[in-house]
C-alpha cells in the first residue's frame, strides 16, 4: 500500500514532529497543503496536549500525526546530577548565577496511560513514536483506536525490530537528521549510517514502506530519497525556518547561518544524542560527553544558563536543533514550503 | 562543461582510487566499460607506479585517472611512537610477538618531485589528489601536462578552497564513504556532513562540477546523486567485491558481512581518519584515539599483529576499508559492475 493511501494524504511528505518548535498552526498548514502534519507531545502536559489537539482538529479535517517519546524514565542518580552541576558551575559563576540554586526537573514526558487516554479521546489517524515503541498493552490500545503506527529507525536492525513489532511504516532516520536520534537498540554514534546508505538497505530489508528522513530540505533531497527507494519523506529542519515555528530568537538567528558542517550530535542538552548547530557549550564540553546525566534530565541544570544567555541574545547554552541540510531551506510559510518541497525537479 | 566531456569518457562514473586494493586490471576494466578508472599511487614506489602505469596504458587507450595523496609527512615524534607501541604491546604479547622488535616504517608516499616526474612521463588525462592539493610549483607542473585536476572535499569550505586553487571538478565526499576521509582544512569528525546534505550545498556553492561520493553502491544511489545535483558519481566499496580487487582474504570475508551500521571512522591504522568495517582493534581501543601517532606512521607497529592474525584468518588488526553502503553491492567483475551501476532505475 502506498503511504498516501495508508495515511489518507495527497503528498508523500511528513512534517517531522519537533517538540517545542512545532505549533498546532504548523500542523494545520501542512495538513491543509496535502501532506501529513505531526504534532509533538513530549514537551506538553496532557492538558496542554488536549488544547493543542483541539486547536488542530478545529482547523483541519485532514489526517494528522500525533508523536510521542517512549523512553523509560531513568532511575534517579543524585550523584550523577551533582557531577553535572559541578561541571556547569563555572558557567553559572561566569553568568552571575548561583550554581547551588535548586534545579527544576527537566521534563520530556514519555508515553503513558494518561497520554494513551488522550489518543483514545482524540483518535489521531497516525501515531508516531520516537525511541522505539511503548510496552505492548499501551501499543495495543493505540492500535485499537484505528491509528496507523510508525516509528523511527536509525539502523536496519532497528527497522527490523520495529517491523517485527507491527508498525505500519518505518522512518529511516539518517545521521544527517536534526534533533534527537531515534536510536533505541544502542546509542553508539560512531556507526550511525547516513541517509544515502541507510534508506536503500532499509528498503531491501523490510516489507513495510520506508519513510526517508535526514538531510532532506529541498526538492533535490526529496527526489533523491525517492530514487533511493523511499515511499515518502520526513522533513524537519526546513520547517524551523517557517513563521509557524515556535523557537527562541537565538535559534532562528543561528539557523540563518546553518551550513553543511556546523552541526554535531550532542547529548549535553537532554542526555540523549541529538543533532544541533554548534554553540559554545558543545565546543567547550565536547558535543558528546559522559558527564551529561541520563535523558531527559540533563537540561535541568542548564535552564538558568540558557535563560540568562538568551535574554542577552546569546545561544551559548541553547539547544539549536538542526540537521545538516538546514541551510538549504529558505524562510517561507509552512504551506508554501510543503508545496515547494514536492515540486518536480527541473521546474525552475 | 559536462564531466563526460571534461574527462573524455562515456559514463559519468569514477571508480575510486583505493590504495592497495585497486589493481591496474580494475582500472583497465572500468575504463574499457566507458567510465573513469583511477589508479592509486600511495602504496607504490615510483618504480612500481611506472610498472602499473605501463600495464594500464598497454591495455587501454581510454582516459584514466592517476591519484596521489598530498599530505605533509609528519615531524618525527619518537615519544609518540613509543606510546603507541606501548598501547599495542599487550596485543603483541598475546600473539606471541616481541613488542620490542624493530618497527618497519609505515609508508604512504606523498606527491613529490619524483612522482611529478612520473606524471610528466605518462601524462595521465586526469590527476586526482587526496588531502587537498600539492604545493603550487608541483601543481603547475601537473597542469602543464594538460591533465584535468580534481580533489576531494568533505565540507563545502574545502570545496570552495579547492575551487579557488583551480581544480576542474570537486569530489564531494560524504561521511558514508569508505577509506581515508579527504579532509584537509580540519580533522574534526563530529561535524562531517553526509552525502545527502553535502552534495546539494556543494553544488550551490561552486561553479565547477561536483562529483558525489559516499554511500553510493547501486543504481539507486547513482540516481539519487544526480537528483541532488551531482554531475558524476565516484564509487569505491562496490569495486572491492570485484575479482579485480587485491585485498586480503579476511577483508573480502568481512565485506560479505558488511551492513549499514558496522563501519566506523578510525585513525588507528594510519593515524588519519578513514572508514572501515569494525574489528577487534577498533572496538577495544575505540575507533578514534588520541594515542594513534601521526599519519601515515600508525601502521608500522600494527604490521606484525596484522600479519600474524591474517595468517590465522583473523581480521583483528587489519584495516577493513569500506563505506556504509558496501553491503549493497554484489560480487561481479568490474566491467559488469560499472554498467550495472549506471543502469536506469525501474529497469529490473
Amino acid at each position: 500500500m502506498s503511504i498516501t493511501t495508508l495515511f489518507g494524504i495527497e503528498l508523500p511528505l511528513i512534517q517531522a514532529p519537533m517538540a517545542g518548535a512545532t505549533t498546532p498552526a504548523m500542523v494545520v498548514a501542512v495538513c491543509e497543503a496535502g501532506a501529513l502534519g505531526s504534532l509533538p507531545s513530549a514537551t506538553y502536559s496532557p492538558e496542554q496536549l488536549r488544547a493543542a489537539l483541539a486547536e488542530v482538529k478545529a482547523s483541519t479535517r485532514r489526517p494528522f500525526n500525533l508523536n510521542f517519546f517512549c523512553h523509560t524514565p531513568p532511575v534517579p542518580d543524585p550523584a550523577a546530577q551533582m557531577r553535572w552541576r559541578a561541571r556547569l558551575a563555572p558557567y553559572h559563576v561566569e553568568e552571575g548565577l548561583d550554581p547551588a540554586a535548586p534545579v527544576a526537573a527537566a521534563g520530556r514526558a514519555p508515553f503513558d496511560d494518561t497520554f494513551c487516554a488522550v489518543v483514545e479521546e482524540f483518535r489521531p489517524p497516525v501515531v508516531s513514536f520516537h525511541f522505539g515503541l511503548p510496552a505492548e498493552p499501551l501499543l495495543a490500545r493505540v492500535r485499537a483506536t484505528g491509528a496507523r503506527v510508525i516509528s523511527s529507525a536509525t539502523t536496519v536492525a532497528e527497522g527490523r525490530w520495529l517491523e517485527e513489532h507491527g508498525v505500519d511504516a518505518v522512518i529511516a532516520m539518517g545521521y544527517e537528521a536534526g534533533g534527537h536520534r531515534g536510536s533505541f537498540l544502542g546509542l553508539d554514534m560512531a556507526s550511525q549510517p547516513g541517509t544515502m546508505a541507510l534508506v536503500p538497505q532499509m528498503v531491501d530489508a523490510l516489507r513495510v514502506p520506508v519513510i526517508a528522513a535526514g538531510g532532506i530540505a529541498d526538492p533535490r533531497g526529496v527526489a533523491a530519497a525517492f530514487a533511493l527507494g523511499a515511499s515518502a519523506v520526513q522533513v524537519g529542519s526546513a520547517y524551523l525556518h517557517t513563521p509557524e515555528a515556535s523557537i527562541p530568537a537565538v535559534h532562528r538567528q543561528a539557523l540563518a547561518q546553518a551550513s553543511d558542517s556546523n552541526t554535531a550530535v550532542t547529548n549535553l542538552f537532554t542526555g540523549r544524542p541529538a543533532r544541533g548547530l554548534m554553540n559554545r557549550l558543545m565546543r567547550e564540553v565536547g558535543p558528546l560527553s559522559a558527564e551529561a546525566p541520563a535523558f531527559p534530565t540533563a537540561g535541568g541544570a542548564l535552564a538558568p544558563l540558557r535563560a540568562k544567555a538568551e535574554a542577552e541574545g546569546r545561544a551559548d547554552f541553547t539547544p539549536l536543533w538542526a540537521g545538516q541540510a538546514a541551510g538549504l531551506a529558505r524562510p517561507m510559510p509552512a504551506a508554501e514550503l510543503t508545496r515547494w518541497l514536492m515540486r518536480p525537479l527541473g521546474n525552475g
